[in-house]
């Protein structure tokens, strides 16, 4: 397995649902650009031609501009091997997914200066709104699926309280070092039911030999042992506890409250895969991420990076404390706890990045 | 040619672009239920099966529930013809289309209730944002292509002004009875053109025998004798001139609007049909439906009617006019000058049915 650090950009702990954000997944969707290249020339090589158009899907993809840059790679990458091996250019479909609730209105007037870039191709945008829990697509109709930053949400909050009703993670919103093996268990187990339902959906969706490309926040450790695959939610759970401890949110509230994500292993994500068994592994590698620019103010990061995290995590945390507490929570602790952090430790953020393809039966 | 007279209901004229509404729309739907089922079985009649899945897209749908109301339509034709043929139902799935400034997030939070009547089948929900004018699809992809009450609206207003630069339309905003013929003409060499590029995209989208059924607002004469073909637009017309007199309109805004829209008679879609070369007429009616119900009381129904013309005409007449004079238009003067001539005269409201079959070659 590859091990790539990338020193010299940051990025926050998870960028999506159902609210995935610009500039930082929009660095990650560039540097996936080599990863899809080869995903969409292995696809092309393997008896795709004569081919009358390729369907294509970025799932999860929010109302963000890193839409663009993956259907630009997506088109990019095609258009090149298909000039080596002197063939026309498909008809592309691009089919943009993420929950109804999520902005389409803005997503589809923010794609006109995309069209007016590729108008001499054929190149065709549709929205196909949905849980990707589930079947989105009909039988056998996509040859390339893609999903930044989205997989590692989950579609429900673990069940983390005991047989006699009390909770399992206090003090906690997501795994941390120090959680009980059953909290760890739980998310692990609603990571795998969830992550299989959306092998086994893609699997029925894509054609024979189609590639999925994913990338999700993970971690690299067994045992959450680094701070790495959990860094955010440690620091949100953190301040979390001083607003409690200060009499702003009940302690009740910290200790009923986890969030529905999971970073997993790739040994994790591999087992997975050969377990359902609809797709085989062709690439995985790991990207590690500097979470704060070399020679940048730790404390200008804290604030860039709350406010990022806020982009992402607000809904949840707002719809359990309520919306009242969250400028002090975002823009009071939150800065000041990653700064603090940050000008102690180096931080990185964990990515796994995976190649599946379709399995032949 | 069938002549239907649908007398026990109301409608508007023009009922689309960009913003079709509700119960009127939902209405003529439900009386295009046998035109669609009829064409669904001729279309699986034809060495369709084994069919994997069905593509279908509603062109110009807006966000109204007549969405809805086509979308089941099409199911339950085609489960009743596959019930009578033993054949499994295919997989479904239908593409939404408008216009990329459509309100497609509304669209798409009211589709839950239709995802959750038909859960027991494969159905998947797309968006399709993009001008109809124009190439939305991939080559030879869609089995069954359906637009209700947006055809008639134009891609441009056509010039109508003289060489010398003066209007040709003075005091109209569309088609009169006593416009000059270059009006008439201007009017249906634009219509030929936006009419022959949507026949011809549709034409490469479909496969070979796919069916396209469009219903439109049209007339039944050949000359525009009858007000029936244009009634909402005179009646129009007629208020802002009124607010002309009157001092609050200037007469040059008047004589310099016209609307993006035509009348076509069927003959003149017949001929553009015909002419064009991608599809040839299965069935072509026109239905006539009584601009008020029996019994209603005129100036009530001219309420109603001039604020549903405010639904669909609106935008156009505001970024013309200005939106100060917007209440004044369609609260006050149109509703009393449809309601004096319904208290007069019998209105009837035209529409074609049509049914085209894709030529094979």
């Amino acid at each position: 397995m590859d091990v790539k650090q990338v020193l010299c950009m940051s990025k926050g702990d998870g960028e999506h649902s159902y609210a995935r954000t610009s500039t930082h997944t929009q660095k990650i969707a560039s540097l996936a650009k080599p990863t899809i290249a080869s995903a969409v020339d292995s696809l092309l090589e393997e008896g795709f031609f004569p081919c009358q158009h390729l369907n294509v899907v970025d799932l999860g993809c929010a109302s963000g501009p890193s839409v663009v840059t993956f259907m630009s790679a997506v088109i990019e990458s095609v258009r090149e091997k298909c000039a080596r091996s002197n063939r026309p250019t498909p008809e592309f479909q691009f089919y943009l997914n993420d929950l109804p609730g999520n902005d389409f209105n803005t997503l589809f007037k923010s794609l006109s200066n995309f069209s007016q870039d590729y108008e001499s191709l054929s190149c065709f945008v549709m929205g196909a709104p949905g849980s990707f829990h589930g079947r989105l697509f009909p039988s056998n109709c996509l040859h390339l699926a893609h999903s930044s930053y989205s997989v590692h949400w989950l579609s429900q909050v673990p069940n983390l309280t005991s047989e006699e009703g009390s909770p399992l993670n206090k003090g906690r919103i997501y795994i941390s070092e120090t959680s009980p093996r059953v909290v760890k268990e739980a998310y692990l187990a609603q990571f795998r039911a969830d992550f299989s339902t959306f092998l086994k959906s893609r699997g029925k969706e894509m054609v024979d030999n189609g590639r999925l490309v994913l990338i999700l926040n993970g971690r690299e450790d067994k045992d959450f042992a680094s701070l790495d695959g959990y860094f955010i939610w440690e620091k949100l759970g953190e301040a979390i506890a001083d607003l409690v401890s200060e009499g702003f949110v009940e302690e009740e509230k910290l200790d009923t409250l986890n969030v529905p994500y999971y970073t997993a292993s790739s040994e994790e994500v591999r087992g997975i895969v050969d377990e359902e068994g609809s797709f085989r592994i062709e690439h995985i590698e790991i990207m590690k991420i500097d979470r704060a620019s070399p020679g940048e103010d730790p404390h200008s990061r804290g604030r860039k990076a709350a406010s990022h995290a806020r982009s992402f995590t607000g809904s949840i945390i707002s719809h359990h404390l309520g919306e009242g507490i969250m400028d002090k929570l975002y823009g009071e602790k939150l800065p000041i706890l990653i700064g603090d952090d940050l000008a102690k430790e180096r931080r990185m953020g964990v990515s796994i990045v995976v190649v599946l393809k379709k399995h032949v039966p």
